[in-house]
């Protein structure tokens, strides 16, 4: 009889994956996923990048290359971060990841052994709850407010907690909130950071994705001690099937993860990086964001004046300055996965909260993504959605 | 102080990539890496790939895709195997992975506890003994002679061996020696494995680069239980740079792995997936692997005749029927890594054997590559290399 490791124990296939299968069926109207708008996507320029890679380069682009990655490409995207997240850092400082869920696994297996304490918000990101889970982790929660992770209890719970190994955070429209911290939260939660010394998993896939209001400097950029670890991605703002993440740190951690890239998968795909590499060559990133950009504040704001106008008030529901998300937390007493059931009746999928909470017990929330609907579709199905609700609610 | 987890204490940074630092310098003659011969790659036919996939689907071959991989691309990999290697299996077992790599690095993950046991064969291939290091196991080396693994040594060796999880092998033209099982010690491994019901992740990278001889059985064809995991991979048949191979394991093995891969990465990329199949819609993958066959198997002969011409009688070498290498023994008192360095001076270059026996102790062995250069290349290197082994043997 096969016998498994240990650590497959705590995995199950994850909500992501099935709900990706969900999303396929032509006839749901899906506010499940984080998919960007297909539409949307740069389809003639990066035929053009590969076309142009492949007359100039082809070999160079079919062969191996470094497990860091393509040298030109990190220097854009160290030039980017710069310009965009205030965050100083060489080439040299970045990895080439595919996507920034390859960061977030390689992040618990460079940090975290079995038992160990990893601290997220609550609610966090699940499909990196998930990837941690492979490191057999304890998973201690800090509260959230409509302000982000609340510092004071982030302190309390470091000063009370052994083995905390890293600090995961998305603090830019966060996944699955939508919510951003203030400056003012930035810099107490790096002070305290700087206090304990623990690794931070800086995740930001959404911070080039906003709608309204300023910039906030990256955690990275206000990191005197070498203690975080940025997480960025192209899938949000140029194409998510490249398969194009990179993770910057300082150079000692970055040792590590670029260790771990060798044995994962050697590489990330050559090609993808050198075609990614001469978009940005040949076309404007930050034009093609502002338009992306522009769509995604639309559907916000459809999307916000439908749960305003149509969701009974028993339905809480944050409003993003950005990213692709909004959260609805309804009375305690409903059951949101139940309840998606219901709602697949009516055709329109959400992803039922529960699975953000690491430790569970969180039943009545749910994640509602704007990002790849029409307006009439998100229209119909936010009344669906408050149909369903207004049927659930205790008279 | 950032602590790290305790599973870094098993890795460095791999020789693989320290070595494919050392090739990019175009001075050496480098018979070091493993690369196939960029001037063979079909880079015009992938390149019209790209454009039909951009411009049919171009949105689609831009989106995130499953993790489990294309399906159109698994049936044609299922189709592949059954005609290559008699393996019936349906695209439902197949999993797409960046590179045959990460299925190394999920093998582990998914059978393989701290402590457990891993048999490999003596020596093996140094990536998958980096990357199981990973997972902190007990490595144990399995004889192997001119016929590869030793079966009388593997019976005793399950027989009196606790909590072996997972058996690795590579019986096809083996890495780093050349060496091929025959279809007698297939059936006797199977045999064995039968008795103990021990996972077995069978390795085939270069089973299709077969210079003479009959093609041999995949031991996954033979397996009646379920017990094997055979990893294949387009890298050495049509393009590495792309990052695409595959798993193929019977059902339950196989969510296993696709829970992995939703942890890892999400999937591999929707765009190299896309295009490979492309490329097997529009163009004869039989006719290049043909092509490709032909010109390895000159610089094997090329490479095979400058060293029974030029080498001492104290090196011995493998003389492979197919794939990228052959590996030289010297005497016992001869340290091939010290010897790499006068090597360099000489501006050629070898693995040195050691890091492929995952226990040490073994540093009178090195691997040769032959699919990437020229005959001249091939020829002066090989002197250059034989007057080192001269220089260094006892008189």
């Amino acid at each position: 009889m096969v016998r498994y490791a240990k650590r497959l124990d705590r995995l199950n296939s994850s909500d992501i994956g099935d709900l990706l299968k969900l999303i396929a069926r032509p006839d749901i109207i899906s506010f499940a996923g984080g998919l960007p708008a297909p539409e949307l996507f740069p389809v003639e320029e990066l035929k053009q990048a590969g076309i142009a890679v492949m007359e100039e380069m082809g070999s160079v682009a079919c062969q191996y290359s470094s497990a860091e990655g393509l040298p030109q490409l990190r220097q854009k995207l160290a030039d980017r971060m710069a310009v965009k997240n205030n965050i100083k850092a060489t080439a040299d400082q970045i990895l080439i990841t595919s996507g920034s869920q390859q960061g977030l696994d390689f992040a618990a297996r460079v940090f975290v052994d079995e038992g160990d304490v990893i601290l997220v918000e609550s609610p966090s990101y699940l499909g990196a709850i998930n990837a941690y889970k492979a490191c057999e982790p304890t998973f201690v929660e800090v509260p959230t407010d409509d302000g982000g992770m609340v510092m004071e209890d982030l302190d309390k719970i470091l000063a009370s907690t052994e083995n905390v190994k890293m600090i995961y955070v998305i603090p830019d429209f966060q996944n699955p909130t939508g919510r951003t911290w203030s400056l003012e939260r930035r810099k107490k939660f790096m002070e305290i950071v700087n206090k304990y010394e623990i690794p931070v998993i800086e995740d930001n896939p959404y911070g080039e994705l906003r709608f309204e209001n300023e910039n906030m400097p990256a955690l990275k950029s206000l990191d005197t001690k070498g203690l975080v670890v940025y997480l960025g991605t192209l899938s949000k703002i140029m194409v998510p099937g490249f398969r194009l993440g990179w993770v910057c740190a300082n150079d000692e951690i970055l040792e590590k993860f670029n260790t771990m890239k060798q044995g994962a998968d050697l590489q990330t795909s050559t090609l993808t990086q050198m075609q990614a590499n001469k978009y940005m060559d040949l076309y404007d990133l930050d034009a093609h964001v502002h338009k992306i950009r522009e769509v995604y504040k639309h559907r916000r704001d459809v999307m916000m004046s439908a749960m305003e106008e149509y969701f009974p008030k028993e339905a809480k529901f944050t409003h993003p300055d950005g990213g692709l998300f909004t959260w609805v937390e309804l009375p305690a007493y409903i059951n949101t996965k139940e309840m998606a059931l219901q709602c697949l009746e009516k055709k329109v999928a959400y992803v039922p909260g529960g699975s953000f909470f690491p430790n569970g017990g969180k039943e009545n929330y749910f994640r509602v993504n704007y990002s790849c609907m029409t307006d009439e579709k998100i229209i119909e199905g936010v009344k669906a959605l408050a149909a369903v609700i207004q049927s659930n609610l205790k008279k």
